[in-house]
């Protein structure tokens, strides 16, 4: 797995994977279109289709981007590590600020209609979501790419911060998951049992939601995909300054 | 990781965390038992009741103990292979039989009452992981269990096997999400939104799920609480015969 310095192969099978992530993410996002489009009547800032502003924020920022923000580093794999890092932290903060606006969207729905808030189980693992990814990233911040922490305590961190990172991703499927029942049994009602267009298209977008949930994490969790050690990111992760104090280096 | 022959140490957080995982799939059976006995109706066969033999027999086959089931590698890391291997198998039979019973008895409820079967996203994904996890088990007693597939072949498999392992898993978990919220959308409707104790319970054991989901993901994809290969386990493994074959064995 541990490459020698230098420009190290890609693995043969890794670009179609990553291919077909991409063709299923864009599918997602595509599909989350269509069904906004066709049956919920678009999108708009400053009406009742404020609400359709939600699902298609979230699936943007906290499906397709956070997916592939996990993925740069199976990606780039020959790149300095530290603009690997960077790219993997804008991509997440485009993640938070696309939803985050999803997120305003629905609470201003809900204001206007006169709605409650935060009363399903899709809000509070949304909150949830939420309230992880931001603490993730502030320590991920803190620990690999603000200059200070030691090399032993990045190399102990680490395992924790891809772990977290995939747990993350997961609950956010799982939310958009709940929040597509939601939102099918709000509308559809017992028209959902008799097989109503709308709903087998939101039953297909649930199955592509799965599938690229399922290869972004094969592609993450395969061993031998893994982004192998460069030749310089041994200097740069440590900022030249805690060259003595760690062990040697895992792949990230 | 891989540790010389003889018994290696147990990591010194791993029993905890197993003990932990286990108080969280024992909570979640107890409260969705609390759930269908003090909003449901309890439970019966031969009656409307049959519908809620459903939830509680995909809670405790298909989440608990197919969640155990993925921990017995950890849990016992100095048994032989084989018993091991065989308990894991065994554990996967207890969980598909009683998810078996659960799926005969929603079918059964839905003809019963003449309710349409399959049409919603809960159902799609249910379907998914019967047939994976049966073709999952199928394919791993042949290739683990089953006397014949050489060693070279179980190590390219192995890691298929825990990946979609996992998969199935984490499907399963989802499914019972969305099965929860369906089961609460279609009973509460708009008092749903009114924090109905019922809501709040359900929401409180969809949580639940997610953390017992989570204990078992993290104590299984730790690298240093891998299972320790043992000293007889290379021979056993390759049945006496495919020594020469292969390359050296990596831990479960």
């Amino acid at each position: 797995m541990e490459s020698p310095a230098g420009r190290a192969p890609t693995p043969g099978a890794l670009p179609y994977y990553v291919a077909f992530s991409q063709l299923l993410g864009l599918t997602v996002v595509a599909v989350t279109g269509a069904w906004l489009g066709v049956y919920r009547g678009g999108i708009a800032w400053e009406s009742a289709l404020q609400f359709n502003v939600h699902p298609l924020c979230m699936i943007i920022g906290l499906v397709f981007l956070q997916g592939d923000a996990l993925l740069v580093y199976r990606v780039f794999r020959n790149e300095a590590k530290r603009t690997t890092k960077v790219l993997h932290g804008v991509l997440h903060v485009f993640a938070f600020v696309i939803a985050l606006v999803g997120l305003v969207a629905v609470f201003d729905y809900h204001r206007k209609k006169g709605s409650a808030d935060l009363y399903s189980l899709h809000s509070w693992c949304g909150i949830l979501v939420f309230v992880l990814f931001l603490a993730q990233w502030l320590v991920g911040f803190s620990f690999f790419l603000f200059p200070g922490a030691s090399f032993s305590l990045r190399s102990r961190y680490r395992p924790q911060h891809v772990f977290f990172g995939a747990a993350i991703f997961l609950l956010s499927v799982g939310t958009a998951l709940l929040g597509l029942k939601e939102a099918l049994l709000f509308q559809l009602g017992t028209k959902y049992s008799a097989f109503e267009p709308e709903g087998v298209l939101a039953n297909v977008l649930g199955l592509l939601l799965v599938a690229f949930c399922a290869v972004v994490l094969y592609i993450l969790t395969r061993a031998d995909w893994k982004r192998p050690l460069q030749a310089e990111e041994q200097a740069l992760s440590m900022d030249f300054k805690t060259l003595t104090e760690g062990d040697s280096p895992s792949s990230q």
